[in-house]
């Protein structure tokens, strides 16, 4: 019979568990801050019917982007992200519900396209938002903000420090109504907007060209990438209340302590339900990664499963391409994550297995990660050599002699410094350093 | 336009903030039990190779128990349990990791059959696995057992009790050999004991006859769920051995500190790669969850993926069939998990919210749950009745009075007692709670 494969399909992550360790430690920190930030942590299911995960009814198209299959009658697929599925919560749980309501999800998001580099197929995003019944204060956005700058600054020793940047979808809204823009030339003019990264400046000004055909209209639309908002004040109305809210906020970032937050209206964030401020951050010393973060404030998470109206702020930091990224091309050193064992117990015969087994039990109860190599008639070489490769800091090695004497023998694994001790002084040995 | 259905999908488990504050307690101190015992804890693709997830090629039939979709040419479904990712992960890293090889993972898992009550389609399993490559000591089978019996002790305030009874594949392939039977019958009769707790009595005696159509052995077989191996000592040199591993084993595992162990032939564990002891957990308290953990030794983990025999010994705690079911019985009191937020922060006034924030960030610096009520406009009740609401400790409201003098009135929600303090003093407060 032919060998099946062992590697994972392509597209999917992997770790080696000293790569599993950093990214769990990571994550544990990041939590905590979020949990510290009185967010609700949800964990909602992975699968969710075809009818919630997308309104198109293109079900060749959808099948692209999307793990879709049916079961009965009802067609089902993996989630792409956690809004679709925290929307639907939260409109089913209006009554159980506190508001303004905090959530955080911290899962596994599935995309069905054709895995290209640096796209995964399989990955965690870690999402906070906050949400609110018919009104939330700007404040919120600010806090959200706030929390993932504290969250990334909570493994800031591996990722470095980051920069927000803020740009604004009513300053676009407003700009266009400024340049009498019909709603098609609008439509088509946010896309170019949004992929003017990936497309480059030639063809943002070809984009640009071909759908409005109008010299001034577009200068001024490519105005706003090289001066930001200067050209644009005292034009009209809504462009004046758009910046006004721009330059307030980021005053109110201040005030959360927030740094490195700075304006930017190329900043517009996909297709996606936003309406209001959208945001992205950036690691300083990273800038390869590109978007680590990214959110918004959207007016209406939830219309289509509730009449009532779920105004809210969210964001998701992209945790698995932060992460994955930057463990494989080697910029966090991992050699802290080697090994997570203390102490490994050897015992040396089987004639000693029964006190062997009661020091692993009390290492163990007093919260020492420890290890116990149970085959007992291996040689006492075998046993160091496996106690050395799994880098165990100490091993307790029990033979007819330490078993007689109800003592324990202690090797300092780094020194090669060996003692003969107590199991509660062992303990302490290992505690102590 | 219609609206959506909010409720998930039947045989998916969502739970609200407080039950998944519970769940997350539980999973986090059982995993620091594995953590301490020096587990790798793996995070494995949730997504495999349909060949990879079964040797069958009847895909209709498949299809049936699995969640399948197929990419260009590749077939590929969600695992629907650990094993089949960490036999291809082990074989397709046996140089990268240290053998005896300790692996943990705490991982939803899929099973694409109709729902049924109490049966999930979506559901958490907490694994343990340690390999050897050709060999392993048994002492391995009895530490798994006593790490699953102090991974169910440190959540036993809400889980009470448990026993762990252990059975032997060889002693049924011995009885089978000694009974003469052929390998269809052999296949068949262990089917049927493999059901038997299902199918009752009745039809079990009906499926015996079935196959074997002989009362001798029928009722050599049914003595075994009566009297257990009592009457197969001295009957052939396999038996023998079968029955002395089996008492040797309960005795390693009292040298381990494992209580309640006991041996029971009836424990089958299914059709699965088993091949040695196997063994299950049951709830004392509650019976009627049924297995609450299970597992076994095998003999050849990775053979479809690698020539290199893996020999390992494995478990799976059924996480959410447990938990999910005590927290919906109302078996597990969920009061303390009501709240996670010590200190609601409200901010009577716009012109405030400075002062409001910083205290808010020094909260959250000193370790402490902070949630700010932000809309700084709303009336004292609104805002008094939002702390009320998310079950804060304390509330710490800061008006112009607070933000003139730097100092903030904190109020202690259950006694109501208010006074104004220093904002180090109101933290040194919150901490002594």
């Amino acid at each position: 019979m032919d060998l099946k494969p062992t590697k994972p399909l392509s597209g999917f992550i992997e770790l080696l568990p000293t790569q599993q360790r950093c990214f769990d430690y990571c994550a544990a920190r990041m939590l905590d801050v979020l949990k510290k930030s009185g967010f609700n942590l949800l964990d909602l299911p992975a699968i969710e019917r075809a009818e919630v995960l997308t309104d198109k009814d293109n079900w060749d198209e959808i099948e692209t982007q999307m793990f879709l299959f049916q079961k009965g009658d009802t067609k089902m697929g993996l989630r792409y992200d956690g809004t679709v599925g925290l929307s639907r919560y939260v409109a089913g749980h209006l009554n159980d519900l506190v508001f303004p309501f905090r959530a955080s999800q911290f899962s596994k998001r599935y995309r069905g396209e054709r895995a290209q580099r640096g796209r995964y197929r399989e990955f965690y995003q870690m999402d906070m938002d906050i949400m609110g019944i018919n009104s939330l204060s700007t404040n919120y956005d600010a806090e959200i903000i706030s929390v993932i700058q504290r969250t990334l600054n909570s493994v800031s020793e591996f990722i470095g420090d980051n920069a927000v940047y803020v740009g604004s979808r009513p300053f676009w809204d407003a700009l266009f109504d400024y340049l009498e823009m019909t709603d098609a030339q609008k439509k088509d003019v946010f896309v170019l907007i949004d992929k003017k990264d990936k497309m480059g400046d030639d063809d943002f000004a070809e984009g640009l060209r071909d759908t409005l055909n109008d010299a001034d209209k577009e200068n001024q639309i490519k105005s706003v990438f090289v001066d930001g908002y200067a050209g644009f004040v005292n034009k009209s109305e809504k462009l004046d209340a758009a910046i006004a809210e721009l330059n307030e906020f980021i005053k109110t970032l201040e005030l959360f302590g927030v740094k490195n937050a700075y304006i930017d209206l190329s900043i517009a964030r996909g297709l996606a339900y936003y309406t209001g401020l959208v945001f992205e951050f950036k690691l300083l010393s990273h800038p390869e990664l590109g978007t680590a973060a990214g959110g918004g404030r959207y007016a209406d998470l939830a219309g289509k499963f509730s009449k009532t109206k779920i105004i809210g702020v969210g964001a998701a930091i992209g945790f698995s391409r932060i992460f994955v990224a930057l463990m494989e091309n080697g910029a966090i050193d991992l050699t802290r994550f080697d090994s997570p064992v203390s102490v490994s117990v050897l015992c040396m015969g089987a004639d000693n297995l029964a006190y062997a087994v009661s020091v692993l039990n009390a290492i163990r109860d007093a919260g020492v990660t420890a290890v116990a190599y149970l085959e007992a008639d291996k040689k006492f070489k075998n046993q160091i050599d496996y106690a050395d490769k799994i880098k165990a800091q100490f091993s307790v090695i029990i033979g007819e002699d330490e078993a007689k004497s109800q003592m324990v023998a202690i090797k300092d694994m780094q020194s090669g410094n060996q003692q003969v001790v107590s199991l509660v002084d062992a303990i302490e040995i290992v505690k102590a350093k």
